[in-house]
């Protein structure tokens, strides 16, 4: 199920100049899928990644945590290794060490020391990764490393997605042409803290690594990281960010309007993709926008978003279609905001105000509410009338098929 | 659904000296169901109560914690109002006016101030509290107060339940008798943060009022604010313990023997009601036990408990019987307590060791997850191995059927 059949993937994704991508079907849990992906990248590229808080990070989480502080100019990172089906996660020294066997197979294969390699898997946790499969897919994805393979890249990292995920845009900056290519999945187990499950977005202009540093986390604070499905944040998550350096533009300063425009792009570029997440969330049915404004500060803002958007009781009723809209106000409640004073809070529903100074609005009738409820994109708009902070996330609704998906997933 | 048809409720409850009760079929939402209660108290009786911490707490809530505010020992609460089918929260003044004028109502029929009653409301947020069918039905509810009226009254209080939930004791304490029944209702919106949807406790012990106040709170600390459905704390949590002094015993000091006695007893009977509004939690199969140990502190034990108790991911592989159970270190992962050193943890389902020193135990065998997750009543132990703090919470399954009660709750 996706909401929508959400916004076609293009399968005429843009090469990224500066990266070739080979994938494989290494059986790693089910037999004649892609699950295997290896990203090279040309000498001078950049990388920069955000990455999962979870204190059960995964083995390949920390071992590219790793990589990544023992990377120089002289030993840049040069390839990224990313299997589905097993994520590696709960899995203690055994688990790490099977991570650094896989980057030490693909050292060789590539040429380069395994440091400058950077591992990813994604899938069930608490089960040993099974190296020997991987090991053995590695060639047939060498063999077709190619610049044009991003759809089948998207289609690599699939777990329970029912569509790859996928964008590009071509800029002009300074008359400079950017080409921006992204691609992320889902679908469930999807809280990011720091970064989705797995997003990876390159683009060819050069960006020093300290400023490519930075943008991947703002990037990510303004899309991965105000995304939820299920408020189940992931051991695997992470978001990585390419400059490759073979095109036009090269960034020299955070303080320059090309790095702005820069930045914007990519932003945009990371919340097309994080907004795919939610569209083709586990049983989605609806897209649902959550903005928390006249806050004290976007901390509370993001508290009382989350907190609907986590609720399985507003979940539920926006399955339904049905305007049972008291459940919202309950969530904003408990949402842990101890000073709250909803006698100034307003609630809308898309442009139909239903709360207003903390109780029902007068004008507000139920059949307007259920107009909005029968939507499949809907914006929930809560104004808190204590200041002039602002958030927004953006979640999905819990159906009988989420149920279903995560009651057989492993079947 | 209910796990395994919960322990059946004795219709054989007893009488509380100094407390009869009434019903109505008031027609707050439908037709031809108790929905109405009355509850009085016999002079010289004391009450005390714990609240919810939403700060969208329902109009009743309000009135409540004002009247016992006001109450002396010249003009003490007497009587208790309870309707079902309308929670009078989210309703602004208009809702307060309305929860004012049904205590107007009931003061004059029982030759009573309107500050001697406590208002308590559950159903619907958001819809104006149909004041005048609640009054119309008091005479009813007054005709019939009576000592046995107990299992009656626990129906009355049920909204979404598939059962009553009550329970009592007779016990001598200090060559004395004491004799305590209670009642509670779920079976939604559930995660009491200071007391539980509706409960209510009485016994015919004397007991000063400013030891009940110590007394509801701790033993709603250790039954109804360790209970989680799904994670949704109510408008109108609600729990309130009253001791009328019409029995043998008197209570005049905490640091007796007959006090700790007591408070043992009434924090037992109160997790037997906390128990059973999980064991009817919507759409609940499965009855889980969390608990938490070797921690630096219970304040982050329950963290990781409630973490795990939230999970839909894990809610769903408990529905499922499907070992899933990397999910659960996933959710220990995100729990929020920062420096966790998953290296020393160790979890075990039931007497099986799944997971140990932060990796899957290489005794472990799916199998034996297999044979425990088919059960219906399990315990998730986690062992932390950096303290010696303690806590357990007490939770359910996430079922198709939770998803079906709640997209139709309100057709």
């Amino acid at each position: 199920m996706a909401v929508n059949s959400p916004i076609p993937v293009s399968t005429d994704l843009k090469p990224v100049a500066g990266i070739v991508l080979g994938y494989a079907e290494a059986g790693v849990r089910k037999a004649n899928r892609k699950d295997l992906l290896v990203m090279q990248l040309a000498a001078g590229a950049t990388i920069a990644g955000v990455f999962t808080l979870n204190r059960f990070c995964a083995a390949p989480v920390q071992v590219c945590q790793a990589h990544l502080a023992q990377a120089t100019a002289e030993a840049p990172i040069r390839a990224l290794l990313i299997n589905t089906g097993n994520a590696n996660a709960g899995t203690g020294a055994e688990g790490l060490a099977r991570a650094h066997e896989t980057c030490a197979e693909l050292a060789v294969l590539l040429h380069l020391t395994p440091e400058q390699i950077l591992p990813f898997s994604t899938g069930v946790i608490l089960e040993p990764l099974p190296v020997e499969r991987i090991k053995a897919g590695l060639p047939q994805a060498i063999a077709n490393l190619q610049a044009d393979n991003w759809f089948h890249a998207a289609e690599s990292i699939m777990t329970t997605d029912t569509q790859p995920k996928a964008a590009s845009r071509t800029l002009r900056i300074a008359g400079k042409q950017v080409v921006m290519t992204g691609i992320s999945k889902g679908a469930g187990m999807i809280r990011p803290n720091m970064a989705t499950m797995l997003g990876f977005l390159a683009f060819d202009a050069k960006v020093p690594q300290a400023l490519l540093n930075q943008l991947v986390k703002d990037a990510a604070d303004q899309s991965f990281n105000c995304i939820t499905i299920d408020g189940d944040t992931s051991t695997n998550d992470s978001f990585m960010l390419i400059a490759t350096g073979a095109g036009e533009l090269e960034i020299t300063s955070a303080d320059s309007v090309e790095y702005r425009e820069l930045a914007a792009a990519v932003t945009a570029l990371s919340q097309h993709l994080a907004h795919q997440i939610i569209r083709d969330g586990e049983g989605a049915t609806k897209f649902i926008e959550v903005t928390v404004e006249d806050g004290k500060s976007v901390e509370e803002c993001r508290k009382i978003a989350y907190s609907i958007g986590h609720s399985p009781l507003v979940k539920t009723a926006f399955f339904a279609s049905d305007p049972n809209l008291g459940r919202i106000l309950a969530a904003i409640g408990y949402a842990g905001v101890d000073d709250l004073d909803v006698s100034t809070l307003n609630l809308y529903l898309d442009d139909v105000w239903v709360a207003k100074n903390g109780g029902r609005n007068p004008d507000y009738q139920e059949e307007d509410g259920q107009r909005v409820m029968k939507k499949s994109e809907i914006v929930v708009r809560v104004k808190l009338g204590r200041g002039s902070a602002k958030a927004s996330i953006w979640t999905c609704d819990l159906s009988h098929e989420y149920v279903t998906i995560n009651a057989d997933y492993r079947s």
